[in-house]
């Protein structure tokens, strides 16, 4: 399992063979079934995740009781509640396992240490967080612009793969629909 | 105006007397006068810039004509269109002075040279991409989360300095009001 965290890191920084258990020694595997929860609202956020097998979901419960999922995290992405993480604070989000799931944990504490021992992974996160944040920027951006139907529009095309795997509700939240809308939405775009 | 930039990397890496003429080479300054375009829809985003001195506002404008801001960004934040920036791309938003501005500009390939030579300038980029990231996480949960009333008061409580700085007209436009709505609005809070 942690293989696929080791080929990742190497496709943007170089790892010597040498340095590999040294660097696995900072992360914690953990198995997730179908719908448990990582995070909880009123915990401490103390890790970052690595998803090797399966998908997380982000989402945080509104006032009418109604979970609002903002980010999905499939094989190969990193997901935390990060001003919480950052901070070690506790979170307002919820982190689940859309399905059966394995993820690689690391603290905060180790992180840190992880970049002074391996200064590459340095490097390496630097352009994680670097992705993220331009990717967060132009999700924000499409935020303002897109009607609901464009930004299902726009994220079937940015992500077929997720239409196959992710419930349809959690879709539908994800993109600020009612499950009715979207089955509605699916229905026009077969016809 | 660089000793500025000095200070802010000090903030978060140790930085050697000796290295600061160094690193400094690697950035250009920029001076702008009041609505100065520094980024154009249609042109190659280039660098990356940090706000000496003044403020610069991130904007697209939609189909219908009209300039939609995005971002703000006042002394010691650090702005771009970050995925045509990483891409070295054509951007789609406009990089503008809200006021009169001074900013230094670090191209793509002077910062990746900046990184090889000043390796704790790498942590300094992966910390500020890390907290830039974590804010925005948090600024789309209020995107979903929040009315366009509670999104005024989060913002004028966590940003009171815009308030005074940034034309009211603008800050309808980041908000998504007209500024007749924001008007009424800051009538509403005093009375």
């Amino acid at each position: 399992m942690s293989e696929q965290l080791i080929k990742h890191f190497a496709r943007f920084v170089e790892i010597k063979e040498a340095n590999i258990p040294g660097i696995l020694s900072f992360f914690q595997p953990i198995s997730l079934l179908k719908k448990e929860n990582l995070l909880r609202e009123g915990s401490i956020c103390t890790s970052h995740y690595f998803v090797v097998k399966g998908c997380l979901r982000l989402f945080f419960v509104n006032e009418k009781g109604v979970e609002q999922t903002i980010q999905f995290a499939l094989e190969n992405w990193w997901l935390t509640d990060y001003m919480a993480f950052q901070n070690q604070q506790v979170s307002n989000f919820y982190i689940q396992a859309v399905e059966k799931t394995e993820v690689l944990a690391i603290s905060l504490s180790a992180q840190e240490q992880l970049f002074l021992q391996f200064p590459p992974l340095e490097k390496y996160f630097r352009l994680i967080y670097q992705r993220a944040y331009a990717a967060s920027q132009l999700r924000i951006k499409y935020l303002y612009h897109f009607s609901r139907e464009e930004l299902y529009e726009q994220f079937i095309t940015a992500y077929p793969e997720f239409i196959q795997r992710i419930p349809q509700y959690l879709l539908a939240s994800f993109l600020g629909f009612t499950p009715e809308y979207l089955s509605e939405l699916r229905k026009k775009k077969r016809s």
